[in-house]
């Protein structure tokens, strides 16, 4: 990373070097692109207004656990715009020391959610403890730096690479259909002319009804809903706020109408972002 | 609890005695009730095929924190029914072992949810490490058992009395609208003559406008949608199900014709149970 240019942007992302989310950053960006990590998804929000970075991508939605919520309370107070998104495959390598072999091992650590979605390793070897950390990419560093046979973690083959980790094994995930999409997050309002697809955040008048009322102008007009996910309003007992994703292309008028028709049936409407959404390949 | 007469019913719990969970299942079926803790919500959910418990409570939503995200997974393959809800203010305490005082502690333990609901606490006491642990109650069993004054746990009224706990301070929580509601699922339907609320998983077929019509029989007869809450379809990438809270009684003309409508509209439709809803004083 350090051949990057001055001018190849700064994206900030969560978790330490070797993270998924850096795999996400290279993917949209492009292996020149200067790679911020941060340690905390506050940070991580705070990280363009601080000068720190230029850009931030944040992930939100993985296909197996679900939306990531902390991401969707940032993003409802934050004032950077959806810019564009990415969608990788998640591939869950077992990686160890230098030394280390498959029976070696004892211990295996990394994320929770990695460690869940790795029962069928973890049923085949009920000797080894399976230990709980705060990241995939910072689990295959302290494996590394403790030199310790008897350690290894789950994470991404990048994590591998850069802490020099050796693979015991690959494909440790029980279902492959596991992708992760994530946000990239500017300053300023994305101007792609290829952006397809609108996020907004709902807030409703609570009275039956409402919510289908809400979706009613994109219903009639055929706009796919692609996604919507409801988060508690805080300080408001059983209010939400909806997340909306949204198939439709700034200044269509089929869309623009809609969303004027929104913005009167609903208590606050604010767009996130209209962005080109990720490959096909992806989507599926 | 050994006071229960042979005839209460035993109802399962995820957590170690003195968990929020226990306190809900006291207030919603009185304190003769057997009490079967339960290490995880697996377990949980499989105690009454188990012979366990008669009945499970599992909590589903946080006002603060959202749904419990691995309950709705589990309730989707549960053939458990829905018999009853119940909402607990949560309240926590910060609770320490005989002869510690706030000054003498140095390390406060408890879930990460509640120790992220304690930041107030914590930024006023930079000096205090906070460490994550499995849950509540257990914290304070542990503490306990370390009889170490240094230490502390995070947890409620009812964790302090059941193992003896100091409580060195009450109200840790940054906010007060801050509420727990529960499931009691059971092995046969409820039937009772007060059931008000229903609960529902679909599955919609792909395609622009699907969930507002799905919506749309509820809506245009006035039947409140309290909750609409979205989870991944396992192994179909940007395919969801749908879970809805829905304010009808059993057997009502209207309620009944807008299932009947759904079903036809929907590509799965599954009841998830048919229940009293909780107090208003807990609603607003």
């Amino acid at each position: 990373m350090s051949a990057a240019s001055t001018a190849a942007p700064r994206v900030a992302f969560q978790g330490e070097r070797g993270a998924f989310s850096e795999e996400a950053a290279v993917k949209l960006l492009g292996a020149s692109v200067t790679l911020v990590p941060r340690p905390t998804f506050e940070s991580l929000f705070a990280a363009t207004a601080e000068g720190a970075a230029d850009l931030a991508l944040a992930p939100v939605e993985n296909t197996l656990a679900g939306s990531v919520h902390r991401v969707y309370d940032l993003l409802l107070d934050s004032p950077l715009h959806v810019a564009a998104e990415v969608v990788i495959p998640i591939r869950h390598l077992l990686i160890g020391c230098p030394g280390s072999t498959l029976e070696s091992l004892r211990t295996v650590e990394s994320h929770p959610v990695a460690l869940a979605q790795c029962e069928r390793f973890f049923a085949s070897r009920p000797d080894i403890r399976r230990l709980a950390s705060e990241d995939t990419a910072g689990s295959v560093a302290a494996v590394l730096r403790s030199r310790d046979p008897t350690r290894a973690a789950i994470a991404g083959r990048r994590a591998a690479e850069i802490y020099g980790g050796v693979v015991l094994r690959e494909g440790l995930e029980d279902r492959a259909e596991n992708y992760t999409r994530f946000l990239l997050l500017a300053p300023e309002p994305c101007a792609d002319a290829g952006a397809d697809k609108l996020s907004l955040v709902l807030k409703l008048a609570h009275r039956p009804g409402a919510l289908h009322l809400a979706l009613e102008p994109f219903a009639r007009r055929g706009i796919d809903l692609l996604k919507i996910e409801s988060r508690p309003v805080c300080g408001r007992p059983w209010e939400y706020h909806f997340y909306l994703d949204l198939r439709t292309a700034p200044g269509d008028p089929e869309g623009e109408a809609a969303l004027a028709e929104l913005r009167e049936r609903a208590a606050g409407v604010r767009i996130l972002g209209h962005y080109p959404s990720a490959g096909a390949e992806a989507r599926r």
